[in-house]
């Protein structure tokens, strides 16, 4: 396959050709994911999540640039809730350079969110696969820290950070929505804001109170706009890979979150095959009628639908 | 069966043990529900929902004393968001008798949340068609506004009244989390506090200039802890009732529900038996192993996956 070729050389082109295709849930997509994929494992994959306003996009290209210094070859996935109001990935920007410091350019997309049903989260682990196989070595994935979809996003990533600003003043929204119990790192961004401190020492206070399992959670200050931190992130990053892998647990939640990748897929599969082989709703229409006159309940009516479909 | 026959003579006890029945998915609630399929039909399913603190409880009592005294027999099903922080269903109360103002009263059982994957959305359904069968005449569905799934639960009903309150000021959060576009009806509660008037003033403006196929929303006022407005929205229930149902879009209604329901469950039976034929994960384990050794791309394993299970 000539764009699989193209993408193991790691053309910017031919990757974000591949990541479109793969996007589409076509066939050709499907036929690329699996012959790209005796080549995906070698990258890092790092989720970074948070509250709106905290600084990601600022934070995540400061990274892409120290990764880039220090020899890795990364790439930035924007998972991007399109909504009518704030725009989002549909209103263009699809591939973006970002510049580094240095002059350099790190490759970028943005995901669309579509619709519900674990689109995004499959779109997504696709599109890393792709970057993986075309051999960026650290898949930085943005997704921004609020709803279901996009906490399941980052969890599929083999590290997660977690972003907070003192400002936000949204601990307890973090606490509420289940984003620190998804965190390997927290990042205070904003540090030089007044009551970035205390805001740590709050967080501290949580985790003895309430979240006693997170109390070894490594807490980062970083001043991402003035490029300040985001060094030492990248150490702490290294550092808890590195005893990840040591001690077996890297691999471990790999498997795991490969597990529910492929538990997801096969459930979408059947979905598909299920509402396809009942040609288009007419099939269903028939079922609701059923059950409506009283002929069955619809429990058996579904029963049924399910029967015949995959017999 | 003769809990069947129990549960069509309308006892309180009977009922609420059937709704336990078919709330733990187990056979004998299936076999329950198919024996009383033919009886099923004749109550109307009223979805009330709305952000907490609005008074769903109180004006939910006032309408089902209202119904009472016209001659109804009403039930309340309450979708409990079991959180750990506020305390719900699983600290009991699952079954509570509403005194009515003449001393009478009504059938009230709250449902639980259970999980995700729409437990709660086929539970509260399940539970209606119970009630159904028993002679209740007005099912009274309330759901807390928020999420997903309660919006889910309240769609099933043959009407949903919303419900907001000038204090809250959260019309624009009704707006974003799609609560307006399921309403049938619009109730402001606590129509007495300042600023209603404004509020309702507001709202109207809202649907003109964003929301223009909802133009027409019929917006009452209410003041339920008065005992003020819910005589009202009986008539106001009664006349979009009689109206759709002149027009056939109530059958339409119930057959598209219907439709949506009956695909869930499918969706929610082919995933038992795709996991349950996986003998409890170890095939999965094994699948997710040959993935990330490079043998097989998550797709062609998650298809050898559903192949080897539904065959």
């Amino acid at each position: 396959m000539p764009l699989a070729d193209e993408v193991l050389k790691g053309g910017f082109l031919a990757v974000s050709k591949a990541i479109s295709l793969v996007e589409n849930e076509a066939v050709e997509g499907r036929d690329l994911l699996d012959a790209l994929s005796p080549r995906v494992g070698a990258a890092l994959r790092v989720g970074i999540t948070g509250p709106p306003g905290v600084g990601k996009s600022t934070t995540i290209d400061e990274l892409a640039s120290a990764f880039r210094r220090r020899g890795d070859k990364p790439a930035i996935l924007a998972v991007d809730p399109t909504s009518p109001f704030t725009g989002g990935a549909l209103l263009g920007d699809r591939i973006r350079m970002v510049k580094t410091a240095e002059g350099g350019t790190v490759f970028m997309r943005s995901m669309a969110t579509r619709g519900t049903g674990g689109g995004l989260s499959r779109a997504t682990q696709d599109a890393a696969d792709v970057l993986d196989a075309a051999g960026f070595s650290v898949i930085l994935i943005e997704t921004v820290g609020v709803g279901q979809s996009e906490i399941e996003v980052s969890r599929a990533a083999d590290v997660v950070v977690v972003m907070l600003s003192p400002e936000s003043g949204d601990g307890i929204q973090a606490l509420k929505s289940g984003l620190l119990e998804i965190a390997d790192l927290l990042v205070i961004n904003k540090a030089d804001r007044p009551g970035a401190e205390r805001f740590e020492q709050d967080l501290r206070t949580a985790f003895e109170l309430g979240l006693r399992a997170r109390r070894d959670l490594p807490i980062l200050l970083t001043q991402a706009v003035h490029a300040k931190g985001t060094a030492e992130l990248v150490v702490a990053l290294d550092a808890l890979v590195a005893s990840r892998r040591a001690s077996g647990a890297f691999e471990e939640r790999r498997r795991k979150n490969m597990e529910s990748r492929v538990r997801q897929i096969a459930e979408f599969l059947v979905r598909k095959s299920l509402w396809a082989a009942n040609g288009g709703g007419s099939r269903i229409e028939a079922t609701a009628r059923r059950v409506l006159s009283g002929e069955q309940s619809p429990y058996r009516a579904a029963q049924q639908l399910v029967r015949e479909a995959l017999q």
